[in-house]
C-alpha cells in the first residue's frame, strides 16, 4: 500500500514545488535566468558584500529555500528529494550571489553535497569567484567528539546559516565571514528522536522501519541510524536524554546564555515540541544558563517524518549580534 | 496499539504545554494570575483600545494561544484537547484584555464554545464591561450557502483574527472592530481535506477512519464529516475541486484582490502545500483575480492530522490596509 500524499507526477515535484514557492514569495526570491532550480534572494546580492550559498536536497523545507532573503542566503541550488543539487545549479547560484567580495557555500556534511558543491566552487574559481566552504556539523549524535569532522547537519543550520547570513549582511570581509560560520557551527548542538519514518513522493514507500511502539534517539534527518532505539519513552525521558548529551558536550558554565530551537521533523505537532521546550527550560535553569531566545515549530524536516530536535546554540556576545540581527526571508523573518 | 507521541502525563498535558509556550515567548506572552488556563499579550491591552479574546479546544496550534500579542489578541483562553475552555478563563481574559472600550469575543462556531464564551459574556456584563461576540464560520463545506451561520470556523480564523486584531488596535471603537470582524468572516472561504486521521493524548487511538486509499475532502478539523470521500486524488485535482467550490461562493470579478492561506492540517509537509499552492495561483490567473499576499504552512492544524486547506480572503482596500498592519505575537508575525 502506498503512503499519502498530495502530489502529481513525482517526476516533476521540484519543478513544481519552486513554481509554488515563488508564486507564494514572489517578494523574496525568483528563479535563476537559465537555471530554474536555483533560487535567488530579490533584495540579497549586492557590490561588496560576501555571498552566501546554502543548499542541499528538498523534503526539508523551510530548510533550504526557505531561508533566502535579505539577510540571510542570497541563493540557493535545489536538489531531488534528499539528494544533493548537482554542479550547475550550484555554480549558477555563485555567480547569482556574488558582489565581487567573494562567496561563502554552506552545507551539511553529506558526501553527495561535498562532491557537487565542490566542483561548483572549482567552476567558480575559473570565473575568478573565490568560494569559501564550511560544513554544518552540528549533529552530535551522528560521529563521536574526536570525529567531530564526520558529523552530518541537520537543524542546527538554521542558527549556523542565520549567523552566517548576518556576517555578510554587516558587510564583513570574506575571511571574516568565514571565521564566524565555523565558530557559529563549533557552538550549535543538535540532537533528534524519530518516532516514524517518512516516505519519498517516487516510492511512496517507508525508507525504514520502527516498531510501533519504538522510537530512535539520535536518528539523522534522512533515516540515518541513531544511537539508541527502544520502546518509545515520556516527553521529560526523551528530552533528558537529549539534553544530557549536549550539555555534556557542550560544557556551559553558569551564566552562560544559549539560544533554543525545539524542531518538528514533520508530523509532530506543536503541542509536543513546547512539551519537549518545557522540559529544555528546566534543564537549562537547573544549570543556571539563561535563554537569550527560543523558536518552536517545522525549521528542518524530513517530508512527514514523526519526531523531533533540540537544538541549542552556545552564545557569546559576538554570536548574539549575529543572532539579533534583522532577516526577511522567503519562510522566516527575525529581527 | 496506541499511537506515538513524545508527551508526559496526558491528564497536565495543557498545563506543561502552556509552561512550554510561556517559556519559549516570556516577550509576547503570559499566564494570567489566578487563571493558568488563561493567556494574555504582554504589550496588547491598554486603555481606550477594544479588547480581543479569542480562543477555542487546545491541538490547533498556532490557532489560538500563537495568535496572542500586540496587533492581533489580547487575551485566549485554553482548552482541552478539541474542546470549548470553560466560562471562568473566558472571563478572566475578558478583564485582561478590556481597556474600557468594550471587548470582542471571536471564536468558531461550535455548540460548546458558544455556550461556555456566552456565559463568560454574562459574567464581565456584570462587571461592565461590554461584549460583542463574532464568531467565524469560514468552513464552507460544513453547511450550505443558505445556512451560513450553521457553518464551523477553520483555518480562515487566521485572516479574520488578523483583520479584527488591526482594527482594535488602531483604536477603532466597538462598533467598527465588530463590523470589520464581520465583514472579515463574510468575505472569508475555507475548504480542507484530510489524508488520515489524528488522535487523541488521552487516548492514543485514532479518533475516525479513512481507507488506506481514501481522503474525504470538506472534513472538519475534529473530523467533522465532509462532502466527498473517495480514492485519493492528485494535488491538482483536489486543489481545483476546492477553488470551484471558493470561486463559485465567492464570484470575484476580474481584477479582484485576494490573500491566501494554504493550511497543513498537522503532518502534510510544506513540499506538498507548495504543490497545491502552485495550482492555487494558476486557477487565480485564469480568473484574472490578483493575489495581494500568501500565506504557507501550520496555521490551523488538528494535532498530527494529515491533510490541507485552501483560504481565500476576498480583499478591498479597507480589508487590506487592516491585512497590511504590523502584528507582533508568540508564534506569527507581519508587517
Amino acid at each position: 500500500m502506498k503512503t499519502k500524499k498530495l502530489i502529481n507526477d513525482p517526476k516533476v515535484i521540484i519543478e513544481e514545488m519552486l513554481e509554488g514557492i515563488v508564486a507564494a514569495h514572489p517578494k523574496h526570491v525568483r528563479q535563476v535566468e537559465g537555471a530554474p532550480r536555483a533560487v535567488v534572494a530579490l533584495n540579497g546580492p549586492r557590490k561588496g558584500k560576501v555571498g552566501l550559498v546554502i543548499g542541499g536536497g528538498s523534503g526539508h523545507e523551510p530548510t533550504f529555500v526557505g531561508f533566502v532573503g535579505k539577510g540571510l542566503a542570497d541563493a540557493c541550488p535545489i536538489g531531488n528529494v534528499f539528494a544533493s543539487p548537482p554542479p550547475d545549479p550550484i555554480y549558477e547560484c555563485a555567480k547569482a550571489a556574488s558582489g565581487g567580495a567573494g562567496v561563502l557555500f554552506m552545507y551539511g556534511n553529506y558526501a553527495g553535497d561535498v562532491m557537487n558543491f565542490d566542483m561548483a566552487a572549482e567552476m567558480a574559481g575559473m570565473d575568478e569567484i573565490e568560494v569559501r566552504t564550511v560544513l554544518t556539523t552540528d549533529d552530535i549524535a551522528s560521529a563521536p567528539l574526536d570525529q567531530k569532522e564526520k558529523r552530518r547537519g541537520v537543524a542546527g543550520n538554521f542558527f549556523i546559516f542565520k549567523i552566517a547570513g548576518a556576517a555578510c549582511d554587516t558587510m564583513k570581509p570574506l575571511d571574516e565571514c568565514e571565521r564566524l560560520a565555523r565558530k557559529a557551527n563549533a557552538h550549535t548542538y543538535t540532537m533528534g528522536v524519530c518516532l516514524s519514518p517518512c516516505s519519498l513522493p517516487q516510492t511512496q514507500k517507508y525508507s525504514f522501519e520502527l516498531g510501533p511502539d519504538e522510537m530512535e534517539i539520535g536518528m539523522g534527518i534522512h533515516g540515518e541510524p541513531g544511537v539508541a532505539k527502544g520502546p518509545i519513552q515520556t516527553a521529560d525521558a526523551v528530552t533528558d536524554a537529549i539534553m544530557d548529551k549536549i550539555l555534556g558536550e557542550m560544557k556551559p558554565n553558569k551564566g552562560d546564555k544559549v539560544a533554543v530551537l525545539v524542531n518538528s521533523l514533520g508530523a509532530t505537532p506543536l503541542m509536543e515540541l513546547y512539551l519537549l521546550n518545557r522540559r529544555v527550560k528546566q534543564r537549562l535553569d537547573q544549570v543556571g544558563v539563561s535563554i537569550h531566545q527560543t523558536w518552536v515549530g517545522n525549521y528542518c524536516t524530513s517530508l512527514e517524518m514523526a519526531g523531533a530536535s533540540i537544538t541549542l546554540l552556545h552564545l557569546d556576545d559576538e554570536l548574539t549580534g549575529l543572532l539579533d540581527h534583522p532577516c526577511d526571508c522567503a519562510m522566516f523573518r527575525a529581527g
